[in-house]
């Protein structure tokens, strides 16, 4: 997964680019990286990292101007490497582009073999490259125009901000699977993956890109230009609800943390439980908690305490002394648990190892029952539109009851949130959302990733 | 404020100090090492910076042995220097020593003059080099003895870990300020500052290290020494289970989380309110609101979301886009906070700067009323004994009435938890715990500090 | 300038890549590179910086193969940044390629802006980059068809090595502006700029790659392709023999420390002058003053200290204390100097103003005449065939008579060596060398370089 | 070996200190550090690494200050660490005080494990520290009385800068083994181990500070101290003139490169030789040769060319290619040295390991013959007094005969310079002189060092 901003018409661009970013740290721990435009001259800056720990004082220095986009991303397996941080800067014959991209593009190794034939060579592994190149070999002679000739060939999740030397261009894929927002802050323009970005900074939130949209901010304002057909449906992402999005942000015009606790009201409605707790896995899972117990009238508890220092390399020392992936992180409260009946909630459960593990961790503080509740469906399908999860053989609900893996997380009862119940706030939900993790039911078809391996550091 | 571990016996006892120091990384976020001795050499390696930092794969296979202590720094004002972190390590007359200390000594500057009076030579700015140089120049030949000589001198806090080739020291003045605890794994032994860091290695908790207790670990056991006169009263630090300890520790014999949301009912029952939700300012008031909410049946909504990831050296990028310092923190969730009369449990008031911000920005994302509740008395005296809070002056209820902290703050209204509620749990307070920092009765006189300048780095 | 080395069939490719650059480290400071194939994957490793400090035992590590080339660049003025360093590696429709250059295209501009319309996408500023985008739209199917392909649309110097998954490359432009040799060691083959380090590995030197060869080394052994029509004459640069190469290198079929010292020798004949001392200007002077003493008869001594520690980076810390830039490199010998006539040899003046430090440096040590001889003839054209010569404004032969530039640096006597002089050793200069910076004979025309901008970091 | 400076009154007090080690550094490579006052606070800098590379523009500016001492140190077995590196700074009961020190005290140990037995502690495994702590038990009030307290109480070599915040100190030990002198710019004092540091800032020589004084430089101006009685004879290094200094400075009121020609012209009259031929061992042999040639007739060619590039961490990266030590530094002009009877003209041999390296490799490069001349007396006794000649036992000298060595390196012929040679300048080397290397008569006898073991990084 992957975070965006993109600034327009600020003196400090550079500044504004990193505290939004910081907001959106969430979205991506591996790498981050701002471009900048002083009008003249595009510079980039990208590093490996954390957002706090790559821009010191020196480094936001030697970013002067006053437009600029950002990107944070996530770890994915094997190609965790700065050629593929981004943003990804290009000087082609048009002048210099710098793009950063939050999504997928489902047909990009088709592309990319199809341009590699015809003499094209490409810098890094990542999908969003195929983007410039398409852009490089279009006839056309205006920046949308050549951008619309780009986005036209290619299939799968976007939400982009490209930057050129005098102006900013956002844009979402018509299905609109991540989202993205506009704000304003006196007279400039913000575009962030998340509205706590435009909190940080203290902008106002002005409205959702639409999906299908591409929107230019130049000397002469804001330009709105809608390129695709009308797709037969929307397929907002609604893993973004129950995980990806901070609490505090409003996301596909709703508030993530209200949608979350109407999850644990569902959950508690279709799965109660006697029991004496309910504690959260801390944090994704305190507010489905909160209304899980608000819905039963269960005491909620902070059972489990969450560590603030579990950084991105923690060494396990030692084989001898294991499972420190979850103990490192949490700690059972054994006064508050002991003898008690607890209900746990979570959001999800991947391959089930973290899930069984916390269950244990529960039961050896004492606690007497262990009733495990998850806010969301069985994920039983691989996403190719953003989200890192594993391979379908990885997750554990492709092949397991939910008997079978409540046997396996060695819970004394386990239940799901129904996909009724995940949709108790609209009735178009298939009309609007992708729920493909839950039902395989992809809305664009995907090829299979292709390992390239030129190794360079 | 600092945390300490030693660990004796154990074929890895590097790694274990490693992952109890991290398990410790709330007490003290600015510089931590271990010492390590393998029978013949003592190896002492520290660094500013996070535990996960500092201590990489190759730093801990450079700490051969299976005896060490380890220590973390908080930071304090104007010496934050390498030179001052722990453990500090010494060659004298009797050997190689190093020593890790938790608590601040009352009467250092004094016992350093008359020493450097005397050709002594000191090398940092830390009052527990004092111990050191008492240490060298006592004409006892025993360990316990030379250590017991030079604690006879000092007074104060200090709960302290001592490495000698040979063996492992733990210490505890005999006010018994600072937490320390014994546990035990397979055939080794653990000390440690809280019980979290047992829980993490999987140790069972034996006993704390009582006040006015020295307790050696070596090939023929533990023994235990208690070389002081019974003390009038002791001095356990209230502070501990207000904010400093970590909610899922055993300290001073009793559960943290319980003991904060004890206080959370003690305010609620004091200082009841009508309004909506009650909200903690994360992470530390957490307990304390879901005490008051139990207590007054209002809900309890996790209405202020904190950022894992602010970390210690965050840049301030601009003077034109203030209040960085709580907003990279906390951002509200306004749907929950809109139109709502909202109770915030926070664990104490220091300067009030910060209380005033979250007020403001609780009010601002739309809350009708904000009610602010602190689940301790007012801190209106400095800590000598080793909690780095600010000079009187800068207390602001040190010189404001409660009222007018109401004002500066901007809160509806403002009301802190009495002294007597404080105590829920104990009749004995007076003969076990120190609370100067609400009452200004401090156990033992403290000199003024001295600024030292020499800089070296 | 730069220089460049290929390793064929070692099992220490890189260790053997990383001792013939550091043997070639005069040829380039800026930035050293080596990329290894082990048959299957191709890694590129480089860095701004020496050989010695960029190649740790874990970089080295972390090239394993038995096939390598590398590259040492200079730095030029402007562009001197990562991405162009080299080796620089592609991958594009035939698998993955590394290419290292030395030398300097003379129509690159040109056909990059053709291929950039065309669609195409650079990623750095240099000139060696059209190659690999030429390589990459033929339509040729076998390496050596797409080398030539590709060769024979670009003009200028450059002696290259390429590397494949499965081969290594060697070639040299028709004129043979650069040098290029082979060597062999044991079973393993050997390519490089300069005998020296052919001689540090022990390598035995076999012979040049001549003007215009192809070399490609494969598991078949040595194969030799010549796709390119005898040229009119060839172009081998004379500044070579005067100033680049090392003395100890064997050159285009002689050895560089004995064409020094003929330089001396024809200069004294040329010019001969009544001194007490012939003083080298350490270390390129040393060969060419042996010489002029050894014909003059006039002493020999070292006037002049050179120091060892003069780094790429010195900072000059003040504007009060000037002269730094020789002063830090040269100490005069006071006792010495004192008195006599001296004579001091350069191989060349390129601005003046080092030489004018010097002189003065020389007489305010008490010399009481200074004799200035040069051991080449005015430099007065800008070199764009690979040295990094300054524009022609800058030069100070370009614009003043020998007399004039005696006065600028204040010398009692200023002499070159003539041209006839300089070929003292051929009579075939018009056929083999190019010497257009003393004669701005071009023996290929160049295009006027243009400055791009993105920046990257 | 080291080197030390001092500065008072300048307004760039650590740019000059700064400027004057990098001239110095051939006496140090391993550490360098500078230590100033601004009259308030005494700051200072110290890092393992060579000079240009530790102080940067951004460590100079934390410097401020009119008043600075620096140190370069050489590489000594097994205790080459950060702690002790120079200058050495100490807060005691006087105030602040730093430290830099060239010598060898042949005292330290006995002195120390006095000094510990009474209760001090050491922070490193220096001798100089021992200074410090003898200041501190001084019970004299003024610095020069408490110096000199200290002072008579160490034996061996020391030439010493002292700052404190308002003075510099300078200080030789009554034997004057190693340089000290002092320099004058406008109205600063300059201090330094050669006066190579001096030339650099354009200083004017003054005198050399002598054997047994002690100098202070303070506000009313430079104060002289000879608070030592007469010693029976001087004990100046004579190594210093043989390899030590450079040959561009004064030392001991003599010039460096007159007496190593000097040396040549001697050992030309002692050990005359048929030959072609004469190459010096590069830089040091080269004076010598120089005069070797001169005496003889036989013509001077650089034969062996020394690399610039070779650092003091250079990888040897595999135990197939072997003898790099000598390969990297050193490489031979093939076309000079074939057929020819060569004399190689070095300084001294230590081991002899190097010396048939070399023999080898001008062989190997087709010498007929190979006749080593060296122009000192056979090393065959350690120095304790501050150069790091290896034990005894590693010396070659002590336990061969010249015709053993001259078959272990396999030359023609060997000769040395004999002791009378040695003293061509001069008829009272006895009563001036240390030859202690050469001869075993040792004017003051050394202790044993003793292992220290605390390791602390």
């Amino acid at each position: 997964m992957c975070g965006i901003v993109g600034i327009y018409n600020h003196p400090e661009a550079a500044n504004l680019a990193y505290l939004t970013l910081h907001a959106l740290q969430h979205r991506g721990q591996e790498s981050a990286g701002i471009a900048v435009s002083d009008g003249k001259t595009i510079r980039n800056y990208r590093r490996m990292g954390l957002v706090s720990e790559i821009f010191t004082e020196d480094a936001l220095t030697k970013l002067p101007g006053d437009k600029a986009i950002g990107h944070v991303r996530y770890s994915t397996s094997g190609e965790s490497l700065l050629k593929n941080s981004q943003p990804f800067c290009v000087n082609y014959t048009h002048g210099d582009l710098a793009i950063a991209h939050n999504g997928n593009l489902v047909n990009a190794q088709k592309i990319r073999s199809r341009l590699e034939t015809q003499g094209s060579i490409f810098q890094s592994t990542m999908d969003t490259e195929v983007i410039t190149h398409l852009m490089a070999g279009s006839r056309e002679k205006d920046l949308v125009n050549i951008l619309v000739d780009a986005l036209h060939q290619v299939e799968g999740a976007y939400s982009l901000v490209l930057l050129t030397e005098s102006c900013l261009v956002a844009a979402r894929d018509p299905y609109g699977w991540r989202p993205l927002v506009i704000g304003k802050l006196d007279n400039s323009y913000i575009v962030a993956s998340e509205t706590c970005a435009l909190d940080l900074i203290e902008a106002e939130y002005v409205r959702e890109v639409e999906p299908g949209e591409i929107i230019v901010f130049d000397e002469k304002g804001m330009h709105l230009h809608k390129p695709f057909a009308v797709p037969q449906k929307k397929a907002l992402c609604i893993f973004e609800y129950i995980y990806f999005a901070r609490p505090d942000s409003h996301v596909f015009n709703r508030d993530v943390y209200e949608m979350r606790k109407g999850f644990g009201h569902q959950l508690a409605k279709e799965n109660p439980v006697e029991a004496d707790l309910v504690v959260p896995i801390p944090d994704s899972g305190v507010p489905a908690a909160i209304g899980y117990s608000e819905e039963t009238g269960i005491p909620f508890q902070m059972g489990l305490i969450r560590s603030h220092y579990v950084g991105r390399t923690f060494i396990e020392p030692s084989q001898s002394i294991r499972h420190f992936g979850v103990k490192l992180k949490l700690n059972p409260v054994r006064e508050t648990l002991k003898g008690k009946r607890v209900v746990l909630v979570d959001d999800s459960i991947v391959r089930g190892t973290t899930s069984r593990k916390i269950v244990k961790m529960v039961r050896d503080a004492g606690a007497r029952e262990v009733h495990l509740r998850i806010s969301s469906p069985p994920t039983a399908w691989s996403c190719y539109y953003g989200i890192d999860t594993p391979t379908r053989e990885e997750l554990i609900a492709s092949s397991h009851s939910v008997d079978e893996i409540r046997k396996f997380i060695t819970a004394d009862s386990l239940a799901y949130l129904s996909e009724k119940g995940l949709y108790w706030f609209t009735k178009k939900h298939k009309e609007w959302f992708c729920d493909a993790c839950f039902t395989g039911d992809y809305p664009v078809k995907a090829e299979q990733p292709k390992k390239l391996k030129l190794v360079q550091s």
